[in-house]
């Protein structure tokens, strides 16, 4: 019997279908749980979106607007307001170089089907543990490079070392760590040089504040060795719905028509409604939007911060991110202080080492719950006693 | 540079893109085209399911009503609701055996990873050119198993040799070649007794004439041994919204456990909208407006045929098919009698050996127009002097 023997290699169960089996658990119980734990977002879309859902909807139930098959790369009327997208924040992106994907976490074990499996990969931590996952599922040889809160959680070019991929994320989930244009300077350079590809998770770049770069683009060098992966889940509402992009430039080796050959084998493209509903992210009124979404969830952010803070609990003080990054209490591991929070407060917070092992002794708090829970959680926080102060 | 070397292997463009280039070359000429080519839905969606999709969406404008991420299997509903359709026609698969999955083409791909790369697989031919080209950019090792109109087009297991998975289609696309419960039971028996699995292909199984099964299910022991691919692309008009679902029986060796462990790693789900859409399939509504769509495009191709007759050409007489596969007039390859087609009459037609080697001499029409259309091609082959009679 034949099977991937790839998958001995991974815990029991990704973190979150493992958390969300806990929850429920709990919830059975009668508990009132606040869900800090995995990064959903919990506030409805934009009416305008569904407006355009709808009306794509319909417009399949006519015989003259009907729509069968979509472009396996996505709608171009989409991949054009990409495009401009882009070039409004001074990034030239041609349509051809962008394709309409389902989302980030499919499309990170997708990718890797451009560089064939036992490719040297190097992602930093903490970090989204569906990278290590999907690449070891893929069967590809996984280093680990731990990033530290002396840091800043910035990781560095692992100079003198060959890879092919190099995974980043920015800013960084979980722990909010932000790359300076200095800080991706060096890894294009370094990936230029040794032969390598970096594929940028933007997944949080619409959380970005000022002075740093959204886009690897930015950045010179970039679209000769850089793959940028985006998603309207976060900041538009969009983890039901599942829209995201990938932009391969087409001076980045032959991976663009590779990934258009793939597509043309293995895929059938995104969902009309979706693709539809995703456009309305262009207009002015979705900028805004997006933008009172993001404000509203790194105020969360802020929130909960003060909460901790009041406890003595120090977090990574990231401002461009929709989670809180924080240091367990003084004899706590990570799993030990999730599991404090959840059975004495109600509280799901993620353990930090579900996302690499420098993660340990640390806990991710999520801020994308309404308002009104997450005063609920700063309450409880800041009035327990149990953080042993 | 590294790139994944199997890309190499395959055609420079997916048989299906390539028709499209040339389609859309074509009517820029101005010139009127009828598109029997691709097998792709062009009547509109069931209104209900419509209204259906379009009340999910507004769910996704509600505070109370909003819907963040799918479980990675698949709406509970939706599930239970394919679980009660197989129970009625006498199957029993449990609602936990079920996947929710965008669609069958990227399924036929993602599903190769439960097994990793490097597997023996056969695919017997003429068959739907994406489960070569998965297998190929995946890494496995595929043989070809030519089927014959002498035979029906009825592929025999391969006694005596040793595969990892066997795919099998029926009714096959695009022969239309429909497996009989004997012939499935020979191929679950050598299966079994040699340790390969079978990934069955239902895609079009709802246009199954009776007396034949619909799902490998039916057969006794498949579910030690066999996968099954589902799709509402083709009787429910979802080409472009994108759904189907995957069977995998918890007695099927461990690729039930397996595929749970990778959608947690690999997927998040398929969008809310298209799952309440798909649920309308199961009412009893929905299942008569399916038989109609399918009685429907059946009756298509049966003019196709007829048409076709006229000219002397005979066509392979499945009648479980929206498909007509034909034997090209003598002097004619594949390519040259679809190209013949396309520039003296306008109708795009698939050359049968994108379907495989032994479909050389063949060319497939898709059935899924306009009765309207349907009938202009009927009268273009019909009267047409150049099919050399």
């Amino acid at each position: 019997m034949r099977y991937n023997e790839n998958f001995n290699s991974l815990p029991d169960s990704y973190v979150f279908a493992k958390m969300n089996e806990k929850v429920a658990e709990m919830k059975k119980s009668g508990k009132e749980i606040i869900n800090l734990g995995i990064g959903d977002v919990k506030l409805p879309l934009f009416p305008v979106t569904v407006e355009a859902m709808k009306r794509a909807a319909g417009e399949l139930s006519g015989e003259k607007t009907f729509k069968g098959y979509m472009p396996a790369e996505g709608l171009t009327s989409l991949r054009e307001k990409i495009a401009a997208y882009y070039s409004s924040s001074g990034v030239k992106v041609e349509t051809d170089e962008i394709f309409v994907s389902d989302g980030i976490k499919s499309e990170i074990g997708n990718i890797l089907e451009l560089f064939g499996a036992g490719a040297k990969v190097l992602i930093p931590e903490p970090s989204y543990p569906a990278y290590a996952e999907a690449n070891i599922i893929y069967g590809n040889e996984v280093d680990f490079l731990p990033t530290f809160i002396q840091d800043g959680f910035i990781p560095s070019p692992p100079y003198g070392k060959i890879y092919d991929i190099f995974f980043l994320c920015s800013p960084n989930n979980p722990t909010g760590a932000v790359l300076s244009y200095k800080d991706l300077k060096a890894w294009i350079d370094y990936a230029i040089s040794s032969g390598a590809v970096i594929i940028f998770d933007g997944a949080y770049s619409f959380f970005t504040e000022g002075g740093y770069p959204k886009s690897i683009y930015e950045v010179s060098g970039a679209k000769d060795c850089a793959i940028e992966l985006r998603s309207f889940s976060k900041s538009f509402g969009f983890t039901g719905v599942r829209c995201g992009y990938t932009v391969i430039p087409k001076r980045c080796k032959n991976y663009n028509s590779l990934c258009r050959r793939r597509l043309g084998a293995r895929f059938n493209g995104v969902s009309y409604i979706t693709q539809r509903g995703a456009e309305t992210f262009f207009s002015s009124e979705g900028q805004k939007f997006a933008k009172r979404r993001a404000d509203y969830y790194k105020a969360n952010a802020e929130i909960l911060k003060t909460a901790l803070k009041k406890r003595g609990v120090s977090s990574f003080a990231g401002n461009s991110s929709p989670y809180v990054f924080s240091k367990c209490p003084e004899g706590f591991t990570s799993e030990s202080f999730c599991e404090k929070l959840l059975v004495s407060l109600g509280i799901v917070a993620t353990p930090g080492n579900g996302f690499g092992f420098s993660g340990e002794g640390y806990f991710r708090l999520s801020a994308f719950l309404p308002r009104e829970e997450i005063l609920k959680a700063h309450d409880l926080i800041a009035n327990s006693a149990f953080f042993g102060l």
